[in-house]
This record gives structure tokens, C-alpha cells and sequence, in this order.
């Protein structure tokens, strides 16, 4: 017998089919080990010595033949600031010149470096990255929303090897920040008190679905996962915005982050993956309703036509066992 | 230089990035022949003198020993009507039990064969038990929503090579369905007609976008299509269910869907792809807000960090030279 469940953040249903239910390592692919990637690569531009191939830096931490983590424009920007934020509307039709931020984070000089195997000083700087970025980025007027996110591995769509992050910065409220948003405000005018801050009680409570707990972070998988092995890095204290992490927080998320996703690299072998960081839109920074989080999504099954149809996912895994199977790996 | 593109109907927002532009062709990828697979296959569950390998059959079109296609149960089904609708909410955990109906369609005999190669009369057969089926789970107490749905290919979710179709009937109402029909409500109640028919309207006079035109149906790609080739099949009529579609529509239909499928079949060389029919909840179906059609999403592409992150779609070929590439397909 299969389950239901509704996500109270995501305002989405989730059928849990135990009927076609996997045990979590039967996601284990053979995967290629990062390691056996080169520690440099000529034809990278990600890689130190060839700082000339990618597009303006815009910020760096360590000097410019030692660098640690750079930020620089995308090369294939999906939106840019040379455009101005215009609207269009004829009939039916209602377009926006392409007007936004689009920039690639370069996470660690090394090749072969991924996030579940750096120090937590190198995932630090990686995050303070993100802040000031963030930070800078959310001063430009018209930008409406910033979304940081990574792709790790082709299924993550990416095929770029080289650690990196992406920002893209966006002139308008992504719906689904909007949707997140309104059911919220919603919980808020009913009960008082933010969604987030109160699942999460919740969660500490129910304890079956953590991971990892730290000191200002919690790793738990929500109750009702969209995908096999999702996992939400929510912070302790209420905060809407990520721009106001602070800088304890930095070094907390660096640690629950690192670990986190050692725990996929060593018990799911390397998978593929992608993360974000949900935050709320710039002028929104002051609610009471709001709390930002990081969400890690594993690319292991493909939605199919039920899924793209309805907006309805069916996950093969119950997340308690997810959670039980991470929160065992050390 | 990009543009940002709203859609009507999904309400999301979606980047044309012609900075990564794609030419249509582009989008080819060496993939096997269809015909190339043997035209039965001992092992295959849905190959004729295996039907005693497939749970109960709701319905079979020609005779038993000569079937032309077979509507049964699905044997890992995500939801079953052996469970009872029951609600179960304690704190912020809301869940109901798996009840609904899950069923898989077998299209057609021939293992080998797929919508683009059979005859009219073979898409008609499919049609007739997809509505067939429609009428009859509609009347099931404690159904909400009927979604059919196809998935061609890995890339779609299937290893099954066996032409078929599914459909999951649920017993709440997709978020994306409700979503759908708040913002056609939305429309109706300001315009004071149905958002579906305007669009066709509009898309007919505009030209650029129509991929194939017959009698009853119109193929169109969407103005702010979500990833490479989605095709939407519009009926002319105003009909909010599929329920409702009579004999000549499906005659029509039939003629409408093969022909867009070879298209995507020889055009793109095969790709994987799913369709889903987006028909109204079944207790709304007099509605005279919301219009059915049929949704035809190749998996030409990976949605990343930044789709998951943001519900925004990164579109890298325009609508208007994908549907001046299928049109040209003859």
C-alpha cells in the first residue's frame, strides 16, 4: 500500500509507492570516483594560469595568482545586467528583456575538488563568497530575486568537472519563490508563527527524518519528498534572507554542508546532484513569516510524464529510511 | 542578448537564452531505430500469448486471442483501489492513504511499433480505451483527477520498450491542476472568456508558433515553452473534460497526434518523450473556464540547479524555429 503526503512548504502532494519501494543503496551507481579526475587540466578555463578565459571577475578570495574561490560573469549568461528591465506586452503576450545577474562561482583551484572533500575552511570561503556576492547583488536595482545553486554531474546538468556554483540574479519573483511565499503568509496569519521555524520544532521532535545537527543548522529530509534522498539544511534561527547569515553561521553551515554531503559521496558513491539556496525576494527581507534554507536534491530517478502532467511526484523511497541510511554513514 | 517569457496558463516564467541558442537540429541525437527492436519479444509482459503475465484487464478492443489493445491493471501501482480514501492529519503531517486507480494502456500488439509509425485507425483504437477508461474511473467515489500519460524512451522514465500509456487517477486534485484552473478563473472572471480559447485564437492569427493544423485539433508550441519542442494539441471546441470528446474528435485526434509525433520521430531522429492529457478535476467538467489538451514534452534537455531552485525554465531554442521545424517536417 502507498502513501500520500503533503508538503506543507512546497504546497505539493507526493505519493511515497512502497510497492516499487527501493531500499537506499539500490540507488548506488557505479560512479567514477572524483579523485580519478586530473588536479589540473590544461583545457579548463576553471583551472589556475588560465584566469583569462573566463569573462570580468567579480570577486576574489586570495590573491590573483593564489586564489582561493573567484566569482566571475558566465560566459553563456542566461540573463545580463548589459540589458535594461523592460516589460512588453502585447495581447496575451507578456515578455522582459533578459536584464539580471548571471555569475559562476569558482569554488577551489583544484580540478578534482568537490565539496564533499574539502576542508571546512575551503567550504567557508566558498560560502562567504555567496554572502558577499549576494549581498553586492541585491543592491542593483530591479533585481527581484537571487538563486544560487549547483549542478554536480551530468544528470545535475552540468558538464562542466571543475567544483563551481552558480548565482542568477532574476527581475522578476520566480513563481515558485512566490508560491513558497503565499502559503507561508498564509501559515503565519493562521497560526502566528513561521512555517519553518515550526516544522523544524517539529522535525526535532520526530527526530526519523534528521540527518545531521549542528550547532545553528539542521540536515533533515522533509516528510514529504519530492525525490528520493532530498535533504533541507534549514538554519536554527528564523531568517528570511541568506544575506544576513552570519558569520558563526558561515563556519556552522560549512561543517552540516561538508558533512551532509560527504554522507551522499561515501554512501551513495559520488552521486549526482544539484542544491539551492531558497531565500526570500530582496525587498521581502524583513518578514516574519519567511526563513531562507538550502535544499540538496539528488538526481537519482527521472520524473516521467505522470510527474510533468500533474506536479505530482511518485518517490520510491520513504524518507525515513533515507534519513536512517545517511544519518548511519560516518 | 535573452528575454524572459510568461506563461499564461503554467503561470511560470521561462528565459529564452539565445546567447546558448541551439539550432533545432542540434537537438538530434544518434538514437536506435525503433523498427530496429524485435517485433515480439518472448520476455515481454505486453507481448501477445503473455497475457496471463499482466494483472486484471479493465478493457480489451478485439478479441482475446487478437487483441488490438488491452487496458490492465498496473502491477507496481503507485496508488490502488484495494485502499480506502482516508485522511490522516496529526500536526503538521497531513497524509492519506494510496487509494486511486493505476492503470497501463497496452497500445498495440507489435513490440516494436510506437505512435509515429502505426496507422490512424491503430492512434484511434489507443484513443477510444483512453476514453473509454476516462468515463468509467470518473464515476469511481473518491476520484478527483484522471491523468493519461505516455513515457517514450529512458530519458521519459521508461526501460519498458512495449508501446503503452498509463493512467493514475487520484484522490486529490494535482497542485498543478488547481494551479491551472485558479489562474484560468482568474482570466475568465476578467475577461469574461476561456483563457484556452483565447490563446488559440491569438495563436492561429499569429502563425509563427502552429505546428500542424487539422479539422478538430491544433498543434502549437507555446509561446514561453518551458524546454526545447514542448507541442501543445488544442481541440477547436471549448470542452473542459476529455471525457467529453466524441467520435469525430478522435478520428481527428488520432490524425493530429501521429502526425506530430513523426515529426518530433523523424525530425529529432526518435527522442525520448513524454504527453500527458491535462483534462479538469471530474467534478468540474461544466465549467466553461477550463479547455483539455494534450501536452507533448520531448526530454531533450536536463533541467538544473537554478529550474529546481527557482521553478524558472532556461529555454534554449525560440518557439517560433522549433515550430518552423516541425511545420517543414512533411
Amino acid at each position: 500500500m502507498s502513501e500520500l503526503r503533503y508538503n506543507l512548504i512546497s504546497g505539493e502532494w507526493i505519493i511515497v509507492a512502497t510497492e516499487r519501494a527501493k531500499r537506499p543503496k539500490d540507488f548506488i551507481k557505479a560512479k567514477k570516483e572524483q579523485q580519478s579526475l586530473p588536479e589540473y587540466k590544461e583545457t579548463c578555463p576553471f583551472c589556475p594560469g588560465n584566469e583569462i578565459q573566463t569573462p570580468v571577475e567579480t570577486f576574489r578570495l586570495g590573491d590573483s595568482r593564489a586564489w582561493k574561490v573567484r566569482s566571475v560573469y558566465n560566459k553563456f549568461g542566461a540573463v545580463s545586467n548589459e540589458d535594461k528591465k523592460e516589460r512588453h506586452i502585447h495581447g496575451l503576450y507578456n515578455s522582459m528583456n533578459g536584464f539580471g545577474m548571471h555569475e559562476v562561482i569558482i569554488e577551489h583551484p583544484r580540478h578534482n575538488n568537490c565539496i564533499a572533500l574539502m576542508s571546512y575552511e575551503d567550504v567557508e570561503n566558498i560560502l562567504k563568497v555567496y554572502k558577499s556576492r549576494y549581498l553586492a547583488i541585491q543592491e542593483i536595482k530591479g533585481i527581484e530575486c537571487i538563486v544560487i545553486f549547483k549542478n554536480h554531474g551530468p544528470a545535475a546538468g552540468t558538464s562542466l568537472e571543475h567544483p563551481h556554483s552558480q548565482l542568477i540574479a532574476t527581475p522578476v519573483v520566480p513563481p515558485q519563490v512566490r508560491g513558497r511565499l503565499e502559503r507561508a503568509a498564509g501559515f503565519f496569519d493562521f497560526n502566528g508563527k513561521c512555517a519553518f521555524c515550526t516544522m523544524l520544532e517539529s522535525e526535532l521532535k520526530e527526530k526519523t527524518r534528521i540527518v545531521l545537527e549542528t550547532d545553528n543548522f539542521v540536515a533533515f529530509m522533509p516528510y514529504a519528498s519530492f525525490v528520493p534522498f532530498t535533504t533541507w539544511i534549514f538554519p536554527r534561527r528564523h531568517s528570511p534572507s541568506f544575506g544576513e547569515i552570519n558569520n558563526e553561521e558561515i563556519s556552522d553551515l560549512a561543517k552540516n554542508l561538508k558533512t551532509t554531503l560527504s554522507k551522499l559521496y561515501y554512501g551513495l558513491d559520488n552521486p549526482d546532484f544539484n542544491y539551492s539556496i531558497r531565500s526570500i525576494p530582496v525587498g521581502e527581507k524583513g518578514t516574519d513569516y519567511s526563513h531562507w534554507y538550502l535544499s540538496v536534491i539528488p538526481r537519482l530517478s527521472q520524473p516521467a510524464g505522470f510527474e510533468l502532467g500533474s506536479g505530482m511526484f511518485i518517490n520510491t523511497v520513504l524518507p525515513e529510511e533515507a534519513a536512517k541510511f545517511l544519518r548511519d554513514i560516518k
